[in-house]
């Protein structure tokens, strides 16, 4: 990978599951369909976890960028 | 759904009922009526929850989208 | 109610008494009498609660935007 | 009154004594001389009160908009 | 003082020793140098006080604008 | 190193191990291969690190500008 | 000094060492070599002390503005 942006490295993982840790400390894991600039992302088949447990099954969510520290392919 | 922007998301649950997560630990849900960019929306039918129990019913609420982790339908 | 824009849920509700929860766990009712796109709104026979009982009558107030989670109408 | 704005609402209370909330707890009373779009105000004969009692006489304060939760004409 | 903006309370203080309320509870106090529209501040001969007791003695200082929660000539 | 704008420090780093501190008391290692103004990054081969010992190995990670503190090369 | 804006005083202290205050309580000391509107600062030999002793020598550390309190020349 060779990115000089790091919004491309959200378009390489579009489609792709991935990890978003939010500040509250919990976490969602789900299939990445759609971000923006203000890294507000839309995930598939999202899964809402904390300390290491399953707590929602979600379908789609819309996660609001501000809320989010870290996304990382899963 | 081939979303390539999150707002997309949002507009496909128009009319819809929607979990709306708030950074204060509460919960609203309803059905989504209106957004824009900063993620601001107005539910009706709108219900306040908190620790999964009903807390109040209030109709028609608008919700400041800073106060907002991540909406889904419900 | 057919709205498209969340501040149009605001402008239905002018002059009618809304209920306004602030970040801080307060909560002010009062007739809405303005508002702007920053949400910093004015209410008019302002009254602030906190667990639901009164603390203070304010008459005409200017509340900031960004300390408001949701404004409903009462 | 019949305000559209809310600006219009600090407007009226130029030169009035204001009661002034802030996001730490604290409140400021003087008389409102000057704000802004950011809602940076300047009071005169300015007091900071606690929990209900005067701590401190502070004469012409400039307050930092984002610091407050309302204003409301004494 | 006639002021219609709030800097202009800033600038009548230019110069003069002020007292400056942060929002972490602590407080500067020194000569008011400088000032810009975020409120970013340049103190001189300024010092460092918390719970009232002179902390540290530190000459020229720049307050982020943000920190700060009201500016009072000493 | 003759640096007059911060970025140019980012940029210098390009391709390099860093250790970033984020507000929330953690820690990323990694390689740095972007960023942007707003200080949002991606890093490869990433660590997270919490009170000095490995918690994670990452691979790639996005992370969100306004959750870092500091930026250092390791 | 007999400066008009704040950044005319970071731009006096460049290449000289300074106190960074941070929002959580640490402090970075260093040699100041860059900054932006932002208060973006790139600091060079840098240590981090956190109440009073030395915490970590860092060399070249990239700050974001949004974590810094103040910034003092040693």
């Amino acid at each position: 990978m060779e990115n000089s942006r790091p919004l491309d490295a959200l378009n390489a993982a579009r489609n792709r599951r991935v990890i978003v840790d939010l500040k509250n400390g919990k976490q969602f894991m789900g299939k990445l369909k759609a971000f923006d600039i203000h890294i507000n992302i839309v995930l598939e088949e999202a899964e809402e976890h904390e300390n290491g447990s399953l707590k929602r099954k979600l379908g789609v969510v819309f996660v609001r960028g501000d809320t989010i520290i870290m996304i990382s392919p899963a």
